[in-house]
This record gives C-alpha cells, structure tokens and sequence, in this order.
C-alpha cells in the first residue's frame, strides 16, 4: 500500500465542497490540505502522510469520545436508556425525528441533540468538572498530551451555536436533559473544540479496533462492550444523514467532524485518521471520503465485502 | 455450538409479540414456532432445528430479491439512481421523509416506498413477466424449486394493501415509479407472498455471504458488488426502524419479514434462516432476533465485536 | 360602483401568475381574461361585466358544492364527525398533518384530502348515482341549467390524479373512507370538471349570503347552519394555505379554485364571482383576488373592517 | 339579555377541563370561576356578571396587546414583513411548520414563536424599556391603570419557559429574532403575567371592536388598519389550532389565553371578556367559550350567521 500515492490521488479533491462556515473560526482554514495516518494494528505502528500532523477542530468527532467516557463513567444500561441507537433519516440539527414520534430520548448519540444529552449527564468527579476529564481522556484515547482546547473555536461555537441551544432547551422542557442547559452547552462546545491531528484519530480508532485495549500500552481503556457498540453506531449513523449511503460504498465504522476529519475503526486491523477540510452537503470531508474510499479497498476492510 | 439448545432457550419468547394481523391471512399462522437453519461455508452444510421447514410468506424479505434481481438485470448504476441507501428514520410504510425532505427518489428499498419503486423497474422479458422472473430466481437464490405463491396470503395484501397503494400513487405523482401502478404492486404484493423454509433463508443468506455465488453449485449469481451492497443495506435498514438498535446489539447484516422471517449473512462464514411468527412493535420476530443474538455470540460473527 | 372600471385596473394583472398547468386541459385556457358578476342580494339583481360569460373549470370550488349537497343529504352532524373545520399549515394534497398527528379524520373539507373524504359519503338515491345528484345541485344552486361536465377536463383529471389517488388511498387504509376509492375518485374529479361560469359563481355565492335561500325564487335550498358553516370555512380555509393572509388583507369569505374562479359570500348583502385564470404559488387567481380586495373595499364588506 | 343566567347556565362546565398547569402558579388558580363582561359600544357601557373582576394571568390575550403595539410604534409594513399570517396546523409551541416548510418568518404572531418575533421587534424608546412601554400600553387599551405584573407567575413562566427558549433560539438560529434571546423572552414572560380581568378584556375588545377608537374617551388609540387586520387574525388563529372549528359554530373574532381568559371583538358592536380557568386540550377555557356561543347567539354576532 502507497498512502503517498493515495494522498495524491485525491488531493484534488479539495477543490470540491466548502469549508465548514457555519462558524467562522472553521472557515478560516485553508482547504488545500489531506493528510491520512494508519494504525496497524498487527505491527503495532503508525503510518502517516501529508497534513497529518495538522491540528484541526475535532468537532463531531468528540461526541464519540464523549459517548464513550459516558459509559465507562456511567455503564452502558444507564447511557443507552438515555440515549438511542436509531437513525434519524434528517441532518444532525433536526428536531423533527423527536417533535414528530414524541419520542422520550434522543435517537442517538451522533445526532447533535444526542450528543447534548450524552453531555449532560456527566458530573462532576473529584472536583474535577466535565470538561477536564473529557480532555483528559480525549488526550489517553488518542494517545496525545498535547490536545488543548481552541479558544477560539470555543467562542466561535458559542457565538453561533443558537441551533444547539434550540435543541438543548427542547431536550429540557421534555425533562430529557439532565444538566442545565448553560453547562451542559459549555461543555459540548468546548469537547468541539478540541484541537486534534489525523494521528490522534488513528490513535482512537485503533483502540476502538483493538476491542477497547489501547495497543501501544496494551492497557484497556474502555470496555470491549462500549468498544463493539460504537463501530456499530459509527457504521449507521456516523456519516449524518448519508451514512447509510457510505455504508454501502465504504463499509467501514466512520465517523466524521465538520472540522474536515474522519476516523475509522477496522476491527483486529487498523485505526484510520483522514484530514481534509472541504466538505459535502452532509458535511463530511469530501476528499477524506475519496481517500478512505481508495485506502479501504487496499486494505480489505470493507465489512461487507468478501 | 448446540442449536437444539437455542430454540430450547428461545422459545418461550414466542410468547411476547404478536402474530402480523395487518393482513387476515397472517393473523392465522400458529404463534408458537420457532425454526433455525445455518449454511456453514466452510463445511458446505446445512443444519436445522425447530420448524425450518414450516412454509411462511417471506413478507418484507422478499425486497432482498427483488432489489439483487433488479440490479441484476439492470445493473447496479441504475437502480441505485433510482432508489437510495439513506435511512427514514419512520416506519416502513410511511411518506414523511419523501415528503418532507422533497427527495427525487425512494429513500431506501427495503421501506416499502422503495421496494414498491424497484419492482416498478423490472420489465418483462422474452414474453416472461416481472413475478414469474423473480419467483425463478427466488427458486435459484434460496435452492428451493418448491417455492410457490400463496394465493390466499396473495389475495389478502391485494385487499387490504391500501397504505403501499398510497405510497405507490404518490411515486407515480412524483414521476418516480416507471411501471403503471396496478401492475408494479401487482407484482409486489405477489413477491410479498411467496412461501419459504427458514432453510430457503439461510440459502440465500449464503449466496450473500459467498460473495453471490451458490455454494451448492459453486457458480456465481449474484455480482460480487451486489452483494457487499446488499449486506450494507442489511445492516443499516434491514429491521426496519430499529435497524441502529439491533446493529448496535447484534452487529450481523439481517433482514427481516412481517411473515417472521429473519434472514443473515455472516460473510465467507454463514447464511442463516429464522422463522418464528411473533413480533414487536416495529415487526420484527422476537423469539427470532433473540435467537438471533445468541447464535451469533456462539458464532462470533458481530461485524463490530474484536 | 363602477365594475368595468375594477375590471380595467386589474386586467394588467393578468400577466402575472400561470394558468393553472398540473393538468393538460386546464393549460391550455387563455390567461388574459378576468369577469366579474356581483349579486346584490337588496335589488334582487345581477350585474356583470368582463369575461363573466366564459365557462371555466370550477375545480376546489366544487367542494363547497358537495360539502352542502352531503349536508343536505345526511345532515350536519353526520359529517362534521367525518371531516373537521381545522387549518393544515401545508399545501392543499399535502399529507404531511394527517399523518404526523394521527387524526381519524380529514382536517377539513377544503383540502382534498377532505374533499375526497366528503365525496365518498355521498350514496345513489333513487338509482340515480352522486355525481348526478350533484350536478343537479350545482345546476339549482347556481342557477344554471347549463352547467354540464367537461369530458376533456375530467379525462386529464383523470389521467393525471396520481396524488389525489394516494391521498384516497391514505383514507381507505386508515378506515375513513366511506365508498371505494375509484368510486370516491371519479365523482370527485367529475365534480372539479363541472364547467361554470362567473355568473354562477355569483348566485352559489348569493344563496349562502342569503341564509341558504335562493334569492331569485325565495325557496330555502340548504339550511341556516349550513349556510354559516360555509361560509367560515371559506374564511379559515378558503383559499387554500393563504387563507389567513387574504382573511387579513381582504376578509370576505372566499373559496378559489385552481380554474382560475373565486366565489364569495358577503353575508345578507351579495354573492360574488370572479374569473381569471393565471395563479399565484398557492393556487389562488391573482387578478382576481386583486379586484376582489378592490371590490370588497367598495362595497364595505370586510367582515373585520367598521 | 340575561348575563346571569348565562353564567348560571355555564357554571357547571367549569367541572369540565382543567387547569392549565404547565407552570405551576397557573395550577394554583380556583377552578370554578366564571366572570363575564360585555362593553356595548351603542350604549358605550360596560355590564359584567360573575368573576369580572377576579384578575388572572392575560397569558396568550397578551400577543394581540404587543401586535398592536409593535405595529403602532414600527407600523404594519415593518411587522407584517417579518411574521404572517397563515395558520400553522400545529399546537402553539411547535416548531414543526417553521422546520418542514423552510419559512423565513414565522406563519403568525398568536403562535408563541410568531409572539416571541414580534415582541423581539421592539426597542428601548426614551430609556423606556420594551415592557415598560408595554404595560403602559395595556393599561391604556384595557381602561385599567391597575394592571401589574405578577411576579410569581412570571418567575414560574422564567422558570419552565424551556419551550419558549428553543423556539427563541430556533428563530435566533435562522437570522428572524431581532433582539437577543434572553431579552425577548423577558419581555415576553412578563408580558404574559400581566394580570387582567374580564372587564380589562372587554375594553380591549371594544376598542378593537371600534376601529381603534377607545370608545370611553372617543380617542384613536391604533389604526384603523390595525385593528381590522387583528380581528381577522382572531377569527382564523385565536383559539390556537381549534381556530377553524370556533370559527364554525361561535364566528366571533376571539382570542384566548392559558389563564382562563378570552377577549372577543364585534365590529360595530360590542367588546367581550370571559374569564374561566379550566381548559380544553387545546388550550381554551370550557366553560368561557360555551358561555361565549351562548352569548354570541344572543347577540346575534356570529359574523357569518344571517
């Protein structure tokens, strides 16, 4: 496999689609980047090329970490009653799935309500706040200390996050939320805002790939349960509302940010980090989907393939 | 790995749900069943237990068929610009997303909307009509000359079909549906009727997991592609709109039938037929899917599990 | 009151706005007209002036027709349990309320779906079948025996009455519908294919300004109540998803229908007709609905104006 | 005419329905309570009966004091162009009309979404705040100087207002609100806990009724325009989405409000106010609105009855 020549292959694709400008921070990055880093699993070492060592917003990227944190703080009963794993067949801001079924959880932890939801209900530990071990364990799960929180993403967020507080408030008033709204906001922007590389995504795939078990330790960060039910939330409902569609060209557990990065987790094989700004209509990176697209077919990892 | 066990084990569930009463002929079938059969690719086996052989109406299973004869026939580039790969986030037979979001074609085929638009792209050929094509090749995909029409469970969606009429008319309105109305549900709600054996199930399960080739005969039938397609599908949309629930538990590309079928691909390992007459709220088996989830632990065939 | 001038200073309107083109027949009328007939219900007496002679498609104003006609036939309780007097907030043959909140019944008669519903309630008596009992009605309530069908307009209704097809067959499944759907769907389409004239639009409009008595021969024709009913659906509902805005700007109790027609009721002071065919996006004549906020302002009949 | 007996004929609806309590200083109000009051503008004198003078929360009656306001003080261009006037289908707090149909301004100003718009129009004017200028205005429109803010309902409508704040952020969101979101619905909270009486309200509709015109000093208070635009605007959405049937059997112009008032305006004629705290599902005081049909039939005011 020549990660150089699949990095080649697809840069041009970023002249296709739009940066992310729903916040201004976000449209500020230079789209003419791609950068791909591999976990294997099997040699226990990590491939990369181009941009990967860029930082750039892991945005809906944390609500997998987030997830995850939830459950081994919580158990998986307490957060999957709390929280569905059901599609939503609308885009990540939708409130029309839950007005509509009357439904009394979100549909599922991906969607932006859900990821609300999933917010609050951390607490406080040991004096520390939500935000602090989310950090913390977003740097032990991809395996870097250096991730910090962006400022300026952060504010930008707040500034124009009126959506999620629209959602947030609903999830309220139907007494589905369990922090207050201010907090539990605060701390999803902030999880958003995370800067983060295409390794450090490859990082996190590869111990959702290695059943939860951080492979460059060999310690177990998460359980193998929480481990097995996220790449199958990612295969369903990783890609927004176009996840079925990739599922059936790509098959792989993905999930995206509208920060331009994808993760991917290969069961036993790889964790796989892609970075490329430009996005589709969906808001996943364009030339991140092209290039998984190449890289999985190399690498056999299409669950549903022979 | 016992199955004897797991139909004892599963059993009593056929005591929760309730048999399909939306059509009257259904709401006759004896609740109190539960059948098995597996087809091992690697020993080119099959083993049953319970009552695989008891003839059910194959219901939704058959939009498996239908979609892998269309593709087939037409070739995959066709039909799926014609119909999607997206989840609804509604039940199967509802017109919200179509509505709501202004969507050119069906969201999926396996909600009926879409089955009902594949259906209605098959022509006749050499004087063979669309049904008499496909229960021909149901007879091949399934290994099961027996195969045949129920024309009474025929009769009874033709008269209470009146939902799929609705969705049907709003496709033609829509300039979706290729084929008159009267003749495509014609065809569909004859699909819906065959009768089959669980083990007919787990044969065309096998086909999907062998890659679309017969393990019996060794000779290929489906496209390798139609296949990986296929599964995908399976698992994104397969249990209607709990197809993210049971991904999420169970992680095996399944479809299932208000007949109470259920049928799973495990690919280059197994295809498996359930057939077990009571169901959940979203028409699902539950003696089925519970049956289900034990045999795939025993199997460790979870897409998602290390 | 000078009718030919309103007729001038709207005719220029004409240009905006497309005649109606969902269905072929209706298309191929000639956009440059616009008649005006006004009952004054005082003088006993009718004037006219434009193309107030042209006979046109009555189209959704039918439904004020057969709404009366099954009130006088089987009573008002009978089908106002049947079909409400509630808003939809969407397009006149959307689905969208019917099936997000679950009614058991139409929100009212105006949209098709109601319309439809009203249509099937209707029954032969004396052998003689609905749509010739209300072609009858139509010919006494606008006194003119030379209303008769439009085989043309009815055919393409016909050919081209996919969505009102899935509407009707939304109601049958869902136990509402009262007579089989070709039934229900035939009188209705011949029902919107009565060809009237301005004129006639103007005596309907009379009899229900005059308390449900024909004017012209002093002989009660419909009942008091269902005179009143009328004539506050036609405010609510009467002009399709505009019906508030016009109620505001114009508030004379109005039904339009997609032939270019307009029919109003200024309770004990006139009956109105209006044609002219090209259409707003909500179906409603725009020159037409011009000259009538002209005219209503003349004649001081805005029921929420001193 | 005998008020009396009207109440007396009425008192035991008051069984009927309950309270509204969503909010929990509405839930503490006493039950059986009936007031009247009607302004006879012929007579220019005010009779009242019952509870008249028991003051309650003017809750949603609220909506037309600050659409008359803003229209008065930014003129009926300005606030027409950014809130219609359709009916949305939907409850008062649902956003689904707005997400489905895309619309850029929201469908009224009597949903809460269209009040929160509207009240977001309004701006400091000589250092006096919106609400300032608001209860101002309703003492003046009411004839009351004594109308204050409850503290305690407007503290328990701050504190479960979690509705109201999704749909201000939801509008905040798509670029409608005008002001910030906390200071809108401020003002809008403390709008709705001003405390009225049937008298109050009786006088506000008798200056609707009057065309502006305060009938008990003979001054223009608001347009012309205005309050003909208001009275449509009550017939077709004032009792939430129960607006179209009243409109059927009552035909008077009427709004009402969770707090068990409503306010009804007769062009010409009279202005009434009705207080009683048991609702419907929809949100309209029972035992009000049987004594308004009662009343209405009395005084021969139903605008669409001969």
């Amino acid at each position: 496999m020549n990660l150089e020549q699949i990095v080649k292959n697809n840069l041009a694709k970023t002249k296709e689609g739009r940066v992310a400008n729903y916040i201004p921070a976000l449209g500020k990055v230079e789209p003419n980047q791609l950068g791909i880093a591999i976990y294997d699993l099997k040699e226990n070492d990590i491939k990369q090329v181009g941009d990967s060592q860029v930082r750039f917003a892991i945005e809906s990227i944390s609500k997998i970490i987030t997830f995850l944190y939830a459950v081994k703080q919580l158990g998986m009963d307490y957060v999957t009653q709390r929280v569905g794993a059901r599609q939503t067949g609308f885009p990540f801001n939708s409130i029309l799935n839950l007005e509509i079924e009357g439904k009394h959880h979100p549909l599922n932890p991906f969607v932006n309500a859900g990821a609300i939801e999933v917010t609050s209900l951390l607490k406080a530990v040991n004096n520390m706040q939500p935000f602090e071990q989310l950090i913390r364990f977003a740097r032990e799960i991809c395996h870097d200390s250096q991730i910090t929180l962006s400022t300026e993403i952060f504010e930008s967020e707040e500034r124009t996050g009126d959506m999620d507080r629209s959602l947030a408030y609903y999830l309220k008033a139907k007494k589905m939320l369990k922090a207050d709204v201010p907090t539990s906001l605060k701390v999803y922007f902030k999880q958003c805002s995370m800067m983060v590389t295409a390794e450090d995504l490859a990082n996190l795939g590869a111990v959702l790939a290695n059943d939860g078990i951080k492979p460059w330790d060999n310690e177990r960060l998460i359980s193998s349960e929480a481990a097995t039910y996220t790449k199958s939330l990612m295969m369903t409902t990783g890609l927004y509302n176009e996840s079925g569609t990739y599922s059936a060209i790509i098959g792989i557990p993905t999930k995206s940010g509208v920060g331009g990065g994808l993760m991917s987790a290969a069961t036993g094989k790889y964790g796989i980090g892609i970075f490329s700004p430009p996005l589709d209509d969906a808001g996943n990176s364009i030339a991140g989907l092209s290039a998984l697209n190449e890289l999985g077919r190399e690498l056999k990892v299409d669950l549903f393939r022979y």
